[in-house]
């Protein structure tokens, strides 16, 4: 399991297209640009409290996404997949090899 | 570019968990399994132009999840890839050929 942070980047960074200007704003200064809650609000004239619970509701939100949608899931099989392809490789592999792990590929999709 | 009925297939697959159930059993329906608008009007005691909105909406729907998270548009990228690799080994590409597309799949994700 990814730490809450690093896994919250993973998640904005796949679903933040299905978020709304506000919450991507709070976001990425939280979560990308490491801003405190504080600095936040003061920037954006709110209470702390309110950004607060915008990003609580928005990490739900995010959670809920990958529920459904599963993107950072996936990304994790196919980037385990690739790596294991690439390490296959380097080490001699046969042709019949790679291209059963690239049905392994293929069947993710 | 896909044929509409192939099109909002693939949309549906991709997208099905964001729809309501109302809009998944009239899309499934209608689309996977060719039922006419009168049928599913019948079937859900409602009037036909009431299916052939909700449809319509979803349709619209699916196809703004697809211009945010580009899930059919990805696929349809890695699955061009890993067929070019397939086409690489078969015709005894070099493992560095292989790896250099495994690194453009990697680079899609």
């Amino acid at each position: 399991m990814l730490d809450k942070t690093l896994r919250m980047n993973y998640l904005y960074d796949f679903y933040q297209s299905l978020l709304t200007q506000k919450q991507r704003k709070y976001m990425s200064q939280y979560y990308l640009d490491d801003f405190s809650l504080g600095e936040i609000a003061e920037e954006f004239e709110v209470s702390r409290q309110a950004v607060y619970d915008n990003i609580k509701r928005t990490e739900v939100m995010l959670e809920e996404y990958e529920t459904k949608l599963m993107l950072l899931t996936k990304f994790e099989r196919r980037t385990a997949i690739v790596s294991e392809m690439k390490a296959a490789i380097t080490n001699g592999a046969t042709p019949e090899e790679v291209m059963s792990l690239l049905d392994s590929l293929e069947n993710l999709n």
